[in-house]
């Protein structure tokens, strides 16, 4: 038998290491039968983590929020990862933690009494768009689906609860859209399937304040805006005025800043990727390079 | 090595009939890593299947509705759970039946080029009220954690979107309950963790009508009071008229007719199970003799 081929991927599972095809949970854990569980995606990019320390603090606050308990400080939880990714030999990567309930007893349908699990994998890097999407732009479609509201799932807790994200992607694909971007119950736009969403209107930067996760990638785009002078705003973002916006841009850890070249059937501004989102694309590359962002991860074995 | 206690369970996973505690399922399935899966739950009593036509026929529906394919026909999917239960050898058993959209090849977002996975497994008959209970009734709690609303998930078809009913339960069991029901946006009842609600108002029976799964225990119940003459209300239930109620029960596969005994701080009625109650626990059961609902396992293998 061949030696698995690590580059597609390592994950820990179990306390191993095991190439990612291998990679499994059990079947009765209710990380699984009833999505309970949450998770964090971290990037590496030319072999450092970008914001490692900005993921770990929202995976621990992820996990309190759902009384779930990783069993591994964020010191430890870097070393699994770093661990993956050394494995892999993967320069560019996208890393999850996962923490899963687990199961209680057999019969007990007590949450408290499940031994809690940690996994984590690192894959090859996963962009939200292709290489001519991210030059052209992406058609994103405006569901009237409604995002799960935080009056049931706290949206700020990262989980996996992405029936209505999946069910509004999939009527934007079969319409011909890139991606698909939801609605809360008064029709603002909140967050798409993996990603948040900014508009430039009015000149200044407008991105939804509540109902979505608040992205790393979000808030690297509202650090980049302050730096370069940008003014941003944090409020309800209609879905009319994101159709009417000047410029449009999606966040996330997927590719960072990627344009958005058409609101349903509407070309933004002038159909191409607008001056503000050009800058911020090269910004969020560039601050890769900063050591306060970047980790770099030793890849001796 | 000792050969595996199948009586734990059995599960189907990649077309092979494994012990229940070595059945997985990969990590990367988005059934997992989305909640991108549907369900149900089918149980045997006494060696025969109850109302499998009608989990089949749901299971089936939810698929359509999630645009999942199970690849195998209810026919098909009769034979496999029969063969899970058959190994296990067990005579009471809780049987389920899953669905996930499996993964898209790698880099893909696109949940339309995934290869579905189907899954399966019998365990040992589920209670969700153990004897003690079954005999005193439960204690119930309304929680203020809203259900996840129908106009972001469908409530109608199966779905392991559970954390609103995870943490409204944990929130209950803190406060000594021994489970939860949850509220829609304006304040009415529509279900718990695994179950529906039923309670006795002014002499009628009421259940809600909207925003729950419309659970085939639920249905029974409804199918029940016609056969005996009780009049049925499906409507809106207030959370007050249901603290008031005369009688109070919930309906599930996992034990089917349930007295409450109790709701928030009151005693429900004189604090013991009701007349109603009692009468439409013996009917489940009787019901369960009936060759209209139930439907024999050969067990020989
Ligand atoms: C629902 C949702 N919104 C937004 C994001 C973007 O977050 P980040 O920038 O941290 O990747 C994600 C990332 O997975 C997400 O799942
Ligand atoms: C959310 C929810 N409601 C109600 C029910 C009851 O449905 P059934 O009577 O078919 O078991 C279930 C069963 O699992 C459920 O998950």
């Amino acid at each position: 038998m061949p030696a698995p081929d690590l580059s597609k991927g390592v994950a820990f599972v179990r306390g191993q290491y095991v190439p990612i095809g291998e990679a499994s949970i059990p079947i009765t854990d209710w990380g699984f039968l009833r999505s309970d569980a949450t998770y964090d995606v971290v990037t590496v990019w030319d072999g450092s983590f970008f914001r490692l320390d900005a993921h770990l603090e929202r995976f621990m606050r992820s996990c309190q929020r759902w009384r779930l308990d990783p069993g591994l400080t964020p010191g430890q939880i870097t070393g699994v990862l770093s661990q993956c990714v050394r494995l892999s030999g993967l320069r560019a990567s996208y890393v999850e933690m996962i923490c899963t309930r687990g199961q209680p007893p057999w019969g007990s349908r007590d949450p408290r009494l499940a031994v809690n699990q940690f996994y984590a994998f690192a894959v090859p890097y996963v962009w939200l768009a292709n290489a001519q999407q991210r030059e052209a732009g992406l058609h994103l479609m405006i569901s009237d689906v409604q995002r799960i509201p935080a009056t049931s799932v706290d949206p700020s807790a990262k989980n996996y609860h992405w029936n209505d994200l999946t069910m509004g992607l999939l009527g934007a694909l079969d319409a011909g859209a890139d991606s698909v971007v939801l609605v809360d119950s008064v029709g603002n736009v909140v967050e798409g399937p993996g990603f948040n969403v900014f508009c430039v209107s009015h000149g200044a930067l407008v991105t939804p304040s509540e109902g979505m996760l608040e992205g790393v990638s979000r808030r690297t785009v509202i650090e980049m805006a302050r730096a370069l002078g940008l003014e941003t705003q944090l409020r309800a973002l209609p879905a009319d005025e994101l159709r009417g916006a000047e410029e449009v841009f999606i966040s996330t850890s997927g590719g960072g800043v990627l344009p958005v070249s058409r609101v349903d059937k509407r070309p933004v501004g002038d159909g191409r990727p607008g001056p503000i989102t050009q800058r911020l694309v090269q910004t969020y590359w560039a601050w890769h390079a900063d050591p306060v962002y970047s980790q770099p991860i030793d890849y001796s074995l």
